[in-house]
This record gives structure tokens, C-alpha cells and sequence, in this order.
């Protein structure tokens, strides 16, 4: 197993880090680190009209990129050093370009990617979805796990589960992560008929059974994000399918990642 | 895991029921052996206007589902036999609906879904792809794996791809039956742009290798479908994606799906 940690060493991205390391220790997976350097950054004195510079531009570019240079290397190494304590297997990348493009070529060659919910260029009050990880969780061809801030060791796991093809995706990811973690699934089945709901949390527990997780199942109406939000913990990983229509990502989703107090594991 | 194996009892689906058998017994999963009951045998008298009728329709009706009943129970039980027999773990299932809709609901509780390429409504000369499979193939959340009439046992594998979403998808499906089996896998990669295609070859073969599957890479040129029927040998495993748009299945997986040789899995 490979587990893509995309980090660009911010206080928001900790979460991520730590719950990254964890998993790897975990499901004794290859942990590779991804330091983007954004190209943005360094290409924004090209792109707008300073008038009359006191630095050359061809200057500025070259301290720039030294600097982000430099700075992806001691993430890294703070990273792989961590890692390496807890006997892990790290691989350390550094890539220049738009954040999300070479975060998702990456995570083609991985089983799960792990990034915060926000990046550096919110401050440390911001606790909204950041632009690169939207657009990561609406192209990812991986199932995708959003970390807050806080890291609290995972205890249990939550799936909100409707028969969708992307609840399905997310069932069978989540029992692959729950059997060897050890974790206990709540079923979170919501629809305004019981019968409908009841059948739906059926269906997953059976799944779980099968695979030899361990699962109970919530039968509810009403709100699906309210419920699973309300029912999330700081250490139950939340996962539910978030399926891509028009290029926006379905409401109970995005609602869920903008608001969850714990991990949320997210499958197209 | 769980495998799902979808069989009519046919001549054609014979193919599918070793294949399905052997991945059970190989990969030590359950095997649960689905025989659908198809309404629309059953209503036919009652949709069509016969006028004057010999036999009551309601007597006609009962006949006919006491025989699909008779007929899924000895299929089941010939199937159970054999399979027990290896010593696999099998559940059987019979359930009376349009057969690509029972398969379709089954299939979210399963991790692969295997089937032969028509089934017995088409003659035993029909290669083409019937329409219980084309319906699941383009709305199964799960990988399917669609099965020549003919059975040969698996001695290798063969992965199409181009990092698209679906590629990504098949690629890492591929390389979790790949490796327990112990199939070489050859990527073919193919654009006119030769270092395009060299770039997603050796992406995949990194995975591959990183999962500890053995694998190799072609870099062609020209019509994908032709390289990949080409390539393929009746004991050849062919995995690709199967992206469906606006309702139809990508023109690539659908040439080779009506045209291969040996077994297809697809993934969306």
C-alpha cells in the first residue's frame, strides 16, 4: 500500500502529517511526501505590472525559487525523519507547479492520498475547504482523506451509506482501512422511509460482516449531513461518497468537509 | 473478498462460472453465485394481447415460475457442488426481477463481479456482448470481469493504459488480483507521441512494482483496441477502464469487450 501525504509544512496541514505517519505505521504502507512548489508563487512578478521595479525581475524569480526550494527540503526532512523514527518506509518528492495538478498526477500512483483541509495561504483561522484541496477531492481518481488541524488518534469510524456508486466506493475503501485499524463502523443510513433506510444499512452491515469489520447500523431521516456531522467525534473518521456533477461536489459532501471536527475519507 | 458470479446456466456463462470458481479457490474468497429469475419471462403473456387464450394466463404464469424456479435452484446446486468441492466458501442466490438490475443491486456487496458476455437468450454462435452485460457494465459501482464462452486458465495479464480516472481505477483493481496470483503484467501505453505514452507506461510500472506485481511496459502507437485484442491470448487477463458517457460505454472498452479472446476486466 502507498499513502500520498501532500503537505506544504503549514500549521493547517499538521493534522494531515501526523494522521499521514499514523496510518503508514498502521497498514505498514510506503508513506510518500509531496512538497509542492507552487509555481504561482514564483511566477507572480512575471505576471503583473509592477511599473518601475527596483529589483530585476529574473532576480527575484531566482531568490524566490531558492527560497521555496530550501523550505520544501526541510519539510521533507523534518518529515522523513519522523517517519523513519517509527521504522517507515518514506519516499520524499519536491515538484514545481500548480498545487493541485501535480498533487493529482501523484496520487495515480497511490492507494490513498492524505491532505489538510486547508493550506498556507489561509490563516490559522480559516476553517473553510482550501482551492487546492476542492479541487483535489473533485478530480481525485483515489479515495481522498481531509484532516483537520488537530490530530486525535482515530478510535472508530462512521460511514453515511445510500446505495450510491460513490457510498458503495466509499463502503468497500472503508472496510479496508477499518479491518486492519480495528475500528468499529456506525452505518448512518438517512431517508425519509424507514424501509429504504433501514435496507440500505443492511446492505453495508452485511459487507462489513463479510470482510470480518465489525459495524452497527443507524437507521434516521432528515438531513445526512447534519446527522453524520453530529455524530462525528474528533477521532471517528467519517467517510461518504462524494460524487462530482457539473464539476461540484455533491452538497452533503462538500457540507461535511467544511464543517467535520475529524478526519473525513471521501471516494468519487 | 467477496465474488459475485452472475450465471444464467447457460452455455455461454460457463466460461464465467470456472473463471469465477478458480479466482475463489486462488484468492481464498467467498464465492456467492447469483441466478436471476427473469420477470420478463414471466409477464410476458400478461404484457402481450394473445386474444383468445387456451391455457388461463394466471395458471400459464404459475407454470412458468415454478419452472425458472426449478431450473435456478439446479444450477445453483450444481455450482455449490463444485465449488465446495475446492473447498470455497459459497453462498447462493436466487431472485426474480430484470436480471441487470438484481445484478446491479447484488454487486454493491461485492468486490468483483464476474459474468459471461451474453447469456441464453443469444445462440451459442453470438460473440457479441449481450445486453445484461452491456447494462452492468456501464452501471457497476464494482469491477467486473466479463468472460469468453471458452475457459483457460489465467497464465498472464495486460493493462491498457493512459492514466485517465477509469485507467487509474483498473490499474490499481489489476495490480490486487495480479499479485496473489502471480501474473506478469504488460502495460501497453499507447498515443502518437511517444514520450506521452512512454510517461504513463512507466507510471504504472512504478505502482505495479511498488505493490510487488511483476510488470513490463509497451509504448505503441495507433488504435488501442486493435493493440490490446492483438496482445492478448485466450489466457491473457485484459484490464482497462470502461469510462461511460452520456449513457454509453467508451469505444475502446466496448471493441474489446465484443472482440477479445479471453477474459476483460473493466473499471469505470
Amino acid at each position: 500500500m502507498r499513502i500520498l501525504l501532500a503537505t506544504d509544512g503549514s500549521f493547517q496541514a499538521r493534522g494531515a502529517e501526523v494522521l499521514a505517519e499514523w496510518l503508514g505505521y498502521k497498514l505498514s504502507a510506503k508513506l510518500v511526501v509531496l512538497f509542492v512548489r507552487d509555481a504561482r508563487l514564483i511566477r507572480v512578478p512575471e505576471l503583473l505590472d509592477f511599473g518601475a521595479l527596483t529589483i530585476p525581475v529574473p532576480t527575484y524569480r531566482e531568490e524566490l525559487e531558492k527560497a521555496l526550494a530550501a523550505k520544501g527540503e526541510a519539510i521533507l526532512e523534518r518529515l522523513g525523519k519522523t517517519a523513519r523514527e517509527v521504522g517507515l518506509e518514506v519516499e520524499a518528492l519536491a515538484e514545481t507547479g500548480l498545487p493541485h495538478e501535480v498533487i493529482l498526477r501523484h496520487a495515480r500512483s497511490a492507494d490513498l492520498l492524505v491532505l489538510g483541509r486547508s493550506g498556507e495561504t489561509h490563516g490559522a483561522s480559516f476553517l473553510g475547504l482550501g482551492s487546492t484541496a476542492d479541487r483535489v477531492l473533485r478530480a481525485s481518481p483515489v479515495p481522498v482523506l481531509v484532516a483537520p488541524v488537530d490530530y486525535v488518534e482515530l478510535a472508530g469510524a462512521i460511514l453515511g451509506y445510500n446505495a450510491s456508486e460513490s457510498a458503495v466506493r466509499a463502503l468497500h475503501t472503508l472496510a479496508a482501512l477499518a479491518k486492519p485499524l480495528g475500528l468499529l463502523v456506525r452505518v448512518v443510513s438517512v431517508h425519509e422511509d424507514p424501509h429504504q433506510a433501514g435496507a440500505w444499512a443492511q446492505e453495508a452491515e452485511t459487507y462489513l460482516k463479510d470482510q470480518g469489520v465489525r459495524g452497527e447500523a443507524l437507521v434516521l431521516s432528515g438531513d445526512p449531513a447534519e446527522h453524520l456531522l453530529a455524530l462525528q467525534g474528533p477521532s471517528d473518521l467519517l467517510a461518504l461518497g462524494a460524487p462530482v456533477r457539473r464539476l461540484v461536489l455533491g452538497s452533503t459532501a462538500e457540507h461535511v468537509l467544511r464543517h467535520a471536527v475529524g478526519p473525513v475519507l471521501t471516494v468519487r
